[in-house]
């Protein structure tokens, strides 16, 4: 029913960036042994001079401070846990089904001839791959994290559920129908969502708090969109509220994490040289709901002459031609998809594109420690669709601000990079972690609290009115 | 205009139980130099050895496990901070009519001859007291705190407005009408509360965020009550919500502290041999709103034969006979008050009486860290009022188990007692501490959310369906 997560194959196309987890686990245990000698080592000459020279500083996380290093870039983040203080997490076992069986249906889907040798395919929400990756390596690969593995869920702080919700998402949609086996036909991503909520149920450790110790991932804004309201107790890692009842999800309980970005990250310097196009935006022009926006700027824009604005779908030419586009324009325009998010935003980020967005309801990744105004332009959608104002506006930003927003771009870009080791997998279980205060007040609160004739929730917010708040240009 | 703080005056009785840090602050100069220099030897000596055993543990963070170990009474709360990780912290230095001041009128109105030399009153709500002592402090004397102070504002992550808002509410209310100097006369807590508000209202670093990284204390419910909507923003620290709004106060935004109790610690050994009293309750009869349940059960337990429910209110006589009666009974009843809190169940629980509460809105400090159920019995206001239900129940809760609730309450009789060096203050900057990554997510956030029509708040809620909930017993 169930097999070891570990059997599962790492993605066939593997991000660049530094995927240090994944070449750290294939090295050979002999190197591992020597690793920690050496380590264990430094770290003992480092505290015998650190002892004389600064006593009161800890030599176990102050020599990792490379890696975690409080940012320059506003919230210091208070991040240097060591050990004994770290988080501790369990991840579930999940039956096959919910993990490796869905690469499996999802290679199937495809025509693949041996879906059991498929990999985790790469798409704009393989997060969930990444969490699962990291949970899964040895804890050594796994310095740095602000959680710590336990392989007995009696002694977690956490559990992860690491169900690819995102994937079965689209184990079908790319199909022509009729041409693939039996076993495809009968994919139901649905059913999956049913049947994961069932199988949480029956587990102890989700019975004992209703859940709210729990995380699930949810990346895709469809993801388990049947059984939301069965999980909400949970931390949800999340794309956008966009699919999210309110009594579902909030910036309270949940974290909002990245897309995993689909272009190429640019590594060269800041600079506008070689960057001639003023705006760039290249995608789906038809969108529903707050998308719909972007059928009425692809109309004001595509005839301006230093703006690039192109209608294209998700393909490898696309993804090319995207590429070149954002690494060779000022500003990348971010209008809002179905939902208020949407990759594009992440890939502008990498490509040290100034992000303009146009999307009012958007809730953005580690907005507690990054401040966004720093490194994106904000324009409400009506200001947006004034005739000539966008385009006025960024010819006027000088060359001085645009080096300012991309020198912040590259030092906040590790935030959205899956594959790198101090990147966005440590930084999702820090907020995670940071959660859990609130959460153990609301077990703990829970099991005193006494039964009321009201059927309304009893709930605590955090409130913004937002008839105070002007629009950020 | 403005007093150093410094030069105001201590507590005239300051409570039992290692009032460390006013002693402290009295030590001589010299000695702290000696103190300094022993403890950077220990130090020293310290990392050396555990340098070579145990080369991954941090001396500084180690050599302190006494104060910050971790509890063992449920979440273990990652408290080892060191000074580099520690959030900054600045005061305000208020103008005096905010503070000293305050002590003051509070002197004249009970007829002092030299108000100049008062010292802060004790009373149920001065951990307004204790918290100002705490940061005017030297920080050599404040290891251990999760806070650091810093005296440039610029340098800081939260500002703490240290005004004497609940002295305030009783400067007068004891006076007898026309005895006073005119000076007396004039005094108006509501006054007070609208210039502290207009001062706050023209800081630069007040008004750069709205206030929401400052926080105020109101622990009596009805301190500040008539400005509480102009600096909701701020995190509050509060005794309850019963005089607050929702969009006012809540659990994710601010802080629960305890009363300051007023009887004095039990020092023995757990046990039930000199507790020959069922239930003990001594205080107002008669009360407000949630508190008319006081009346309703004087009127079904006066009568019971090991029950002790006497009427008394605050004076120095009744807090002895309330510091012999919860001393020697097995548990101590707290109903309601005017507001779902009261400081009887502090009293109860620094006395090892197991607290019977009868407050259906109760909210408790420090919930993130104590379950309540392992220390108190939770009843609710409809069962408690069952003829003969309370008592009978009670009586038959076992030794053994009585016992447990009494190991418990030894355990965490610490975050209850405002004058332990490692006690009630510093737990309460740790939870103010933990609000931090939320306050910082909605100060980012404010600054680019896009104006909307809506004059509906946004908000992030966290929510009990309290239906689904059963009355514990």
């Amino acid at each position: 029913m169930s097999e070891r997560p570990s059997k599962i194959r790492k993605p066939k196309s593997p991000k660049r960036n530094g995927n240090a987890q994944s070449s750290m686990a294939r090295k050979s245990s002999i190197l591992k042994q020597t690793l920690v000698f050496s380590a264990f080592s430094i770290l003992a000459i480092y505290a015998l001079f650190n002892t004389f020279f600064n006593p009161t500083t800890s030599p176990s996380t102050s020599l990792f401070d490379e890696h975690f290093s409080p940012d320059s870039f506003g919230f210091s983040g208070k991040v240097t846990e060591n050990d004994a203080q770290k988080v501790k997490i369990f991840m579930y076992d999940l039956p096959k089904k919910f993990t490796a069986g869905i690469i499996e249906q999802h290679a199937l889907a495809r025509g693949s001839k041996d879906a059991s040798q498929a990999r985790y395919p790469g798409h704009q929400h393989m997060g969930e791959w990444y969490l699962f990756s990291d949970l899964n390596r040895p804890e050594v690969d796994r310095i740095g994290s602000p959680v710590i593995k336990v392989d007995d869920p009696d002694e977690a702080d956490l559990f992860y559920v690491p169900v690819f919700s995102s994937l079965s998402l689209i184990v079908n949609p790319i199909r022509s129908a009729g041409t693939e086996p039996v076993s495809v036909q009968q994919y139901s991503d649905e059913h999956m969502q049913e049947q994961l909520v069932e199988w949480l149920e029956q587990q102890e450790h989700w019975r004992r708090n209703g859940g709210r110790d729990h995380v699930i991932i949810a990346g895709d804004p469809n993801a388990l969109y049947r059984v939301l309201y069965r999980v909400k107790n949970a931390i949800l890692l999340l794309s956008d509220f966009g699919r999210v009842r309110p009594d579902q999800g909030s910036l309270v309980k949940d974290v909002i994490i990245p897309y995993s970005h689909r272009i190429n990250t640019y590594n060269g310097d800041i600079g506008v040289k070689d960057r001639k196009t003023l705006l760039f935006f290249m995608g789906n022009r038809y969108r529903k709901d707050g998308g719909k926006i972007r059928d009425l700027l692809f109309q004001m824009l595509e005839n301006e002459e230093d703006v690039i604005i192109k209608h294209g779908t998700q393909s490898r030419e696309n993804r090319r031609a995207a590429s070149r586009g954002m690494h060779t324009s000022k500003f990348c325009l971010n209008p809002a998809g179905d939902t208020p998010s949407a990759c594009r935003l992440f890939d502008a980020i990498v490509s040290l594109c100034v992000p303009v967005i146009v999307s009012d309801s958007i809730e953005l990744p580690f907005e507690y420690v990054i401040d966004y105004t720093k490194i994106a332009i904000f324009i409400g959608t009506k200001a947006s669709l004034k005739p000539g104002y966008l385009v006025k506006m960024l010819r006027e930003v000088t060359t001085e601000r645009i080096l300012e927003y991309q020198k912040e771009l590259k030092e906040v870009r590790r935030y959205f990079e899956y594959g790198n080791s101090n990147g966005t997998v440590n930084e999702i279980w820090r907020e995670v972690v940071q959660k859990l205060p609130l959460i153990r007040l609301m077990i703990n609160r829970d099991k005193r609290l006494v039964k009321r004739e009201s059927s309304e929730p009893d709930c605590s917010c955090l409130c913004t009115n937002q008839t105070g708040l002007t629009s950020f240009l």
